[in-house]
């Protein structure tokens, strides 16, 4: 049970002040994680690690020397938000260019997606390799779907002696995905964890039972079992590890035991030295192992066996030196500490300087927020309602959660460009809203702020690069199809009825006008669908006949903006957008 | 709850042999404990901790460069056995002397004091600074009868630093009871521990409450509260520490936040970075601070707050780099391997060769084990009666156990002489009886063993020094004064009778049979007296008109031995001691 707390509601944020508090030598704190307290050399590639709360020490205590550059540590087991992902890896960044590594988990993977599109657009080169170590939580032909637990140690290590010894991006990330493809990782689970202010574990395992391949936050496993003993424990872990090898293995393996928290040492250990002597008898030599907590769920009871199978170069740069607060391995020579203030993601490219014209196109672009503010409070109880046929009920309130927040950051912002504007949206929309729908809005509203940029009027091939932009970061970032019953189903008809009426010449009103009605209408049509593939099928019956939520909030935005923009051009004072 | 072992009974060591297999570059396995793994310069001072198992990373995680030599490791949660330390010892040994540190508890006290005479007696000289710093065990001027804590690793690390800087025994020995003394720790209980085998905790707390001062094997707290707020918990704990603050303090600590087992990282860190405050306001600068799991109690759910008034030789050696499996500082030069072969507690001293007729006396000497054996099996059943009166009632048990042990021992040894026969029973002794009368015996067997050594004919002298040695291991180590109703009692009038005997000339036998009925008589005669202080007041009245078991034991033994002798000398083939 998790007790030690003030405010349950500040808990991740108080502990990570008081690790860096702990640990002033390794870590600073900045605005969404930690970075290395010490000199980082110009042209190195930074490893941005990161994820959710409550893993100590994934991932801030392996930020140092040879290890991470950095971590976005978001609430407990939530992902960082993207603009928390951003502001850290602008911190991080020596000039080397971005390498973002992470557990394949889907908040991770769209927020730290989204930042990787803005730091991209902003000349930062950045590549991302998710973990993905859980031989659990899919087949080795879907080795891309797995998840990652404990297996981030050996990417993250393995990327950082990589970038530790100079190499570039390129080479970076070659090694972070090879080292991935050739780790493999099994977990048990005997019990749950509990969140702060929570009295209840967020899951259970029945008294006497073990659950194999339990997800660190309490995701299904693949089957029960009777508590074995020990020696079977470790014959259960090993052979399923070893049926699951990669192609090429050869016989040297990196051999981790991890506790998830309340699996202690001692038992670890001796849990350790059965799984020695059985890769010993599998013909594998156990090359620098390590028995401990390296990635943990707070109070759960369980752990998990990884194997790494090196090869030359991997060996080398996992022997390397590394020097963090919680994973230490050789001698490193010390770092002297970073200048006080370089430790900070404002820079110069931050201030901008727009015109009188660019900042009232910004305020109209306020006004436009404040209007769809205005439409989904209306329709907060009939999208909550709606949602909660087939789903959790909590789109209405996520989605007026995260406009409200977009809407105030455009107010505070008021006066910068439209770019500028919408980037702020944005980023409040996606740290506030939570879930799958906020990340995705508050991405999409910053691509189109980064189409739009700092100007002081926009033409229609700008509108149609807003759109562009718009539309892109969802679709990449949420990865639905067409007919998967989401947003994506109101999205690219909304898109392909704009570029039509863009391509025949059609003012931007005109377009927007023709866009929003196919989108209403496409979001009508979702009724007759069937929801995604991965819902429970009594909910994908119940969800038949009802539109999704998604698609009908994406509709209604649209129209009340292309209303709100009929409206302004009407008007005697109507000078908006260049129609 | 603890859950990973084949069988319990197995668990201390096979979880020491795992934790061997995954550090193989820090530790190697002796009997008894483990010992660095890496070369000690010749010279250096041994610095050997150690204490029961299942507080990892305390004790054998703390070996290494810069830290510890080797680590004694008893069974879960119970001391070492004399033997254990003694051999660690003798293998952490590298010319310098030994210095002993552990917590200071009554089953280390003795089993370590025990260790040290030995090694004294052999011309290994050895120290002890027990650690003192939980002041939930004592008031502060009963200082040295507090127990120790989390204070173990502020003790271990400045006496290895000194070590590894080349000090001396006398300056290593001094730096660590300074360290000591301006140590102070206070642990927090939110629940017990489970151990291995065990379906119940320990002891328990009872939910939504905190026990204040709560030992980490369940020892009484000192009061109870309602589970307080992590700022509220950090106040009382800051302000009982500073309240109990040293002489001379000064304004620089090194601030500990210690986890038990099941308050995890993050709740470290926010607690930590409350006292942090804390300690800023009240004028402290923090030094160097840790914040993690240091001396854990399997998954007992509890913290500590240990604070080390600096000066500055002790921040100098505070700060030193170590190097070891748990706790790493700075950067130390690696260390070549020991040799293979070298960690090894058996070196030529350990081969004697007796003379015929001393292997003869050391075969009289087992007879005599037998004689012992058969008297105390005889009234096994008694002796457990008449400690059930106002005890446990395992005094019979305890004692079977233990000369059992010591006689197989002993005719596993027959061949070799007295002194090596009277060594091998009294270790077995000690480690097979368990508790403190079996520490003493075994200690006291050993000093009579030690005081005879290899002969080929023992003088009266011999006898009279055989039984002061006998005498002063039992007041020496287990520190009973006469009149507290121990075997003390019956001890005291055997020595003195048999030296006024001795003083006068008298025979062996004679001195044997005076001294003999002395002590059955002075045992009789603690029937009048009350039990030692520390026992409750209800048990001492039920004790009231009853002999001590442990001075009856002690009668019947000398008894015995002394009609053994009666009758050896009156056979025809009689020609053991030279009366």
């Amino acid at each position: 049970m998790t007790r030690i707390f003030d405010n349950p509601a500040d808990f991740a944020d108080d502990a990570l002040d008081g690790f860096v508090a702990a640990n002033r030598g390794y870590v600073a704190r900045v605005d969404g994680g930690v970075v290395r307290s010490t000199e980082v050399p110009t042209g190195q590639v930074a490893l941005v690690v990161g994820g959710g709360s409550g893993h100590y020490p994934a991932f801030a205590g392996l930020v140092g020397p040879g290890l991470a550059t950095a971590s976005a540590c978001g609430n407990m087991f939530a992902s960082p938000a993207a603009g928390q992902v951003y502001r850290v890896a602008k911190a991080a960044n020596a000039g080397g260019g971005v390498l973002l590594s992470y557990g394949n988990y889907a908040g991770d993977v769209l927020h730290f997606g989204q930042a990787q599109l803005r730091l991209n657009a902003e000349g930062i080169e950045t590549r991302t390799v998710t973990v993905t170590d859980d031989i659990a939580s899919a087949p080795l032909d879907q080795i891309e779907k797995r998840r990652g637990i404990a297996g981030d140690l050996t990417v993250f290590k393995i990327a950082g002696a990589a970038a530790e010894a100079g190499l570039d991006l390129d080479a970076v990330e070659r090694l972070a995905i090879k080292t991935n493809y050739r780790t493999r990782s099994l977990g048990v689970a005997f019990d749950g964890c509990t969140l702060p202010g929570a009295s209840d574990p967020l899951f259970h395992v029945p008294a006497g039972q073990m659950s194999l391949g339990l997800g660190i936050h309490g995701e299904p496993g693949i089957s029960e079992h009777k508590m074995p003993t020990a020696s079977e424990l470790a014959e259960l872990l090993v052979s399923k590890l070893l049926n699951d090898k990669p192609d090429d293995a050869g016989n040297r393996v990196v051999a981790i035991v991890n506790g998830l928290g309340t699996v202690k040492y001692d038992e670890l250990f001796l849990l350790f030295g059965k799984i020695e002597k059985l890769l010993g008898k599998a013909g594998l030599t156990v090359v620098e192992p390590e028995c401990g907590e390296l990635v943990t769920s707070l109070d759960m009871s369980g752990l998990s066996l990884t194997l790494l199978w090196l090869d030359e170069e991997l060996e080398q740069y996992w022997a390397a030196p590394a020097d963090t607060p919680a994973f230490r391995k050789g001698n490193l020579a010390p770092r002297r500490p970073r200048e006080r203030g370089t430790v900070t993601a404002v820079d110069a490219s931050d201030v901008e300087q727009p015109t009188a014209a660019a900042a009232e196109l910004g305020r109209q672009a306020v006004a436009v927020l404040a209007q769809v503010r205005d439409v989904v409070v209306e329709h907060e109880e009939e999208l909550g309602k709606l949602d909660a046929i087939a789903g959790d009920g909590d789109h209405g309130i996520g989605m007026r959660r995260g406009v409200e927040a977009a809407f105030a950051a455009a107010e505070t912002a008021s006066g910068a460009s439209v770019g500028r504007i919408l980037t702020a949206a944005g980023e409040a929309w996606s740290e506030r809203a939570g879930g799958t729908s906020g990340a995705l809005w508050g991405s999409a509203i910053i691509a189109a702020g980064q189409a739009l940029g700092n100007k002081a009027g926009y033409s229609s091939e700008d509108a149609a690069a807003a759109v562009t932009g718009f539309v892109d970061a969802i679709t990449e970032l949420g990865k639905a199809e067409p007919g998967d019953k989401t947003m994506v189903d109101a999205l690219l008809p909304f898109r392909d009825a704009f570029l039509t009426e863009f391509d025949a010449g059609a003012p931007v009103d005109r377009a927007l006008a023709a866009a929003a009605a196919a989108a209403e209408s496409a979001a009508a049509e979702t009724a007759r669908l069937r929801p995604l593939k991965g819902r429970a099928r009594p909910l994908a019956e119940k969800s038949l006949g009802h539109p999704d939520p998604g698609a009908v909030s994406f509709g209604l935005i649209t129209a009340r903006i292309s209303q709100h923009i009929d409206a302004q051009l009407a008007s005697p004072a109507g000078n908006g957008v260049q129609a």
